[in-house]
Order: structure tokens, then sequence, then C-alpha cells
């Protein structure tokens, strides 16, 4: 059970839409996990054509699902007809992106009508263990739909 | 002229080497285009394959560029035999990463033999004109040749 | 010269008065040095009330200095009748933060109608030598001037 | 009961120990409320000294509690002879600072031989009701006691 009350009755199948329209998400092949008020989890099987030099996954592509994670966790909370944009995110990396399966996990840790900020980490399992390798602090925001994308605001899409 | 004296004189096949194993740079259409003691400058071309909800680079892949292009101008000055780790940064998103070209731009702020913090810009290219999407400040760290990428302590290969 | 237009013809006589409403401010003898459209100096005597466990000043009070010059410079771009608030910020520390006195300098990098993008470095003067010490990238939101401070956004006064 | 084991038998008393040297601590009324191997509480009561425009806590003041909070958590599980760093620190500020007093919690995220990973909260309670204000994610660096503070390593002295 999540905390958090959605504002938006259509949050499941808006945030799953919106999901979906993320080609990036296809392409590095994430996958949703768990979806509940304020809070998913994506999923990742190890590529190779996603490493970096010691063949681990790059730090980039960690954060792509660690990104997507709490904009998708956030935009859950929003009301509808509401776009989601990124205003920031810091990565911490704790341990090497190594391991057969990444689980990235977000939550809301302080909704708001027009920032929301959330948490998130991400676990690898390998050989049937699983170890933190990352966290994520982020800044999410939400564009009212008569807003362009376009406008002059800092904050863009996720 | 950059303003630092590498340490190896190999740094410039070095530092491309790493760059080449990265497969994820391959995957994502991302080459050199500068490389200099303590600056390094990457160039990736649109592709749909990469975006969000709205047809724009996703952030995850736009900090792939920032991260990779902090750890190779951080690898520039570092010692021969030397692995690169990235221990943390934090990706500011400005305007929405559309264009069809993106430059990112990494300039070390502050060497170390351990640390060295690195500042990145991405830039878009759209219709002729270039603008300013992304901001990253990131901390690198120095691996002894001696030391393994698994030893115990927080910092991952980038 | 200043790269950026003020909204506000006011500008300079509203970001005065806000530097000096903030008492930590006085208590930590910081004073404005320049005040430009969207750029701020700060200056800071060094003083043993506010040090580490080694003498050198602590890094909290290193980014209280820079998270206000980047407050204040952020202000000097909005309307009339705006609050300003600090979103969030990131500091890294680049060298003992020892000296005599200490200069904040602050810029805007991208203004915009909600959020503005600012990024501040700090310097150390020492036996008349300058050493860059610490760096701030951050993010600060306008508050309309309808809006209570004790709304239910993220974002808070700076 | 913390789930880190000390490397170090005294870590308590050499942790509180680089407290008490910290004088910007007893400065700003800070004082350890709470330590466990791992996991530190500070507490602070309000002042009006180190307030912003609206009379709530200057967001570089809470910084300084999370900062130390962060530094000396990550000080309990270094071995014997060891200084700490902070390398860099984010903060998300997610409510205004009002309220009588301040509660700092720190916890270790990854411990590590070099780097320390922590995150810290910031409750402020008033009248009787506490509520969370800005979170902390940091690195903090172990420095061997044969290197000097002056060595030209990036991170510096909490």
């Amino acid at each position: 059970m999540s905390r958090f009350q959605p504002k938006n009755p259509d949050y499941r199948a808006i945030a799953i839409a919106t999901f979906e329209q993320q080609r990036a998400m296809k392409t590095l092949g994430i996958s949703i996990a768990r979806l509940e008020p304020g809070e998913v989890d994506l999923a990742m099987d190890y590529s190779a054509d996603f490493t970096q030099q010691h063949g681990f996954v790059h730090a980039g592509i960690i954060t792509a699902g660690l990104d997507t994670a709490c904009g998708i966790a956030a935009f859950t909370l929003m009301p509808a007809a509401t776009g989601i944009l990124t205003v920031e995110f810091k990565t911490n990396l704790l341990a090497p992106a190594r391991g057969e399966r990444f689980a990235f996990r977000a939550t809301v840790i302080k909704p708001g009508r027009t920032l929301t900020v959330c948490e998130a980490r991400v676990y690898a399992t390998r050989d049937g263990a699983e170890t933190l390798i990352a966290t994520m602090s982020g800044t999410l925001m939400a564009l009212a739909a008569r807003e362009s994308v376009a406008t002059d605001r800092a904050g863009v899409p996720a």
C-alpha cells in the first residue's frame, strides 16, 4: 500500500502510457515491474551494448533508468492533463553495475503542486545476490497542459 | 591550448582507447570531436531510439555523454597505469534536448591525485542555432592499476 | 556589463533589500561586493567562529555564501513582486577553505519564468594568492507575490 | 542497533572529539543527539541570527548540520588515525526551515576504504509536529594520518 493518494483516478493508465512513449526505455530493455501512487520499480536485463570500458553498465544508462523511475513515480501523483519535466538529478555510484538484471526503485519524497522531489536506488542481481549500486535524488516539475514544453522555463521533459 | 600538463605522455592514445572500449558510446552514436589535456568534446547525432515521451533525447542519454566526456577529460591528466571511476555527478536540465546534433564539452576544474572534479555542458544544434541544454558537475576517481575494480571502495567505473 | 536585461527596473534596490533581510549574512559577516543583472559577488572575512576541526571554514558556511550569491543573482532577473526560493544545490569542495578572505561569485546560467539555474564559485585569498575552493550549481524558484511561502510546493525560501 | 561494525574500537570518543573541534557547531548551537556506528543525529534550536529573508533558517546553516551529521556518521566507520574530508554534497530543500528545533539524521549508505557515501534528512519540530524539510546525499573521504590536508587532492576537510 502506498502512503499517497493520487489526484488523478486514471494515474495508472496515464503513467504507463507515458512510460511507453519513451522510446529510450524500449531500446534499453527497461520495463515497469511495479507501479503504485508515488512508487515505481523498473527492471532491465544486462546488455553488452550499453557498457563502459570494464564491461559494466554505463553510468548514464543506469541514470536513464533512475530518472524515468523518478519521473513516472512523480507523475502518478500529478493531476490530469499535466506534463512532467525533469529539473535536475544527482547520482552517486556505489558499486560496479555488474549483474544479470537491474532493479530501479523510485519513491516520491515530497509531492508538490509545481515541484516533486524523488529518490531512487538501483540494485544489481548477480548470481542470486542483490547489491545496491547507485542512488539518485531528483526534482521533477509538473507542466500544465496549456503550457508548451517549449516555454522559456528551465526544466525539460524527462 | 590546454592549461594542463599531462603526466602520461601517451595520454591521448590511452584516452581514445578507453573511450573506444565503452560499447555504450558506439551504441549511442557518440564520438570524440576534440581531445586535449583536461578537455574533451564529444558529438552525438539525434536518434529517435533514445528519446523520451516528447521525442526529445532522454536525460539519461544526455547524462551518458556528459559523464563520458568528464571521465575522459579527467583520465587525460592521470598517470600511466591508472583506471578511472565515476564517483558522482549532478545534471541540471535547462532546455529540451531537441536538435539534429549534440555537443558535450567537458573540462577539468580541479585535478587531483585521487579525485578529479569536472564540469561539462551539452549544446543542441537545431536549424543551425546552438542552445545550452544541460550542465554536469562530477567527481572522478583514479584507480591504481594494482587495485581491482571490485574493491570495497565506493566509486565505480564510469 | 552583464549579458542579462532585468525585468524589474528596481532590481538593484530590491536585491539589496532582500540580502539585508537575511540575518544569517550579517551574522556570518558576508557582504555584497558586486551586483549586476544575473551576477553577484559576495565577500566574507575569515572567522574562527565558523570553522571545522582543522580550523578551516565549515563547508556549510561556504555553502551559505554560495547559496545566497546564487539566490540574489537569480532574484535580479525576476519580475517585481516576486519572492525567491532555493530548490536545490550541489557543492563540490575542491580545496580547504583557508584564507583571510573569501569571494563568492554567482552567475545565472539559465533564467526562467519559474525556475532559474545558477552556478557559483568561491575563492579563498591567502597571502595574496587566490584559490578556487568550491563550486555550486543550484536551482532557484520564483514565487508569485500572491503565493504564500507556506504553499504545498517543494522549494523553500533561500 | 546499527548494522555497521566499526573498525576503530574508540570510534565514539574520536567522533565526539572531532565534532567538538568544529567551532562552527558550537556557534550554531548544534549538538550530538545520538551516535551509533554509521548513524548520527544532531539537534539545533532555532536562532534568529541564522535566518534568511523570511525568518526561516538559512539553507546554508541547514546544510552545515547535514554535512557534519554525514561527516561524523562516516567517521565512525573509519579506521584509527584517519582524517575525514567532505568531497561533495547535494541538498534538496522541501519545506521552509521553520520551527523551534531541528533534527539532522545521517546514515552511511556505503562505507568504503577511501570514499563513504551518506544520506541525511533534517526535520523541523513546530508546535509539536515534525516535518521533513531537507535531504542531503554526500561523499566523504578518508584521509590517512600520514597525508596532510594540504595535499593536491580534491576533497577537503568537512
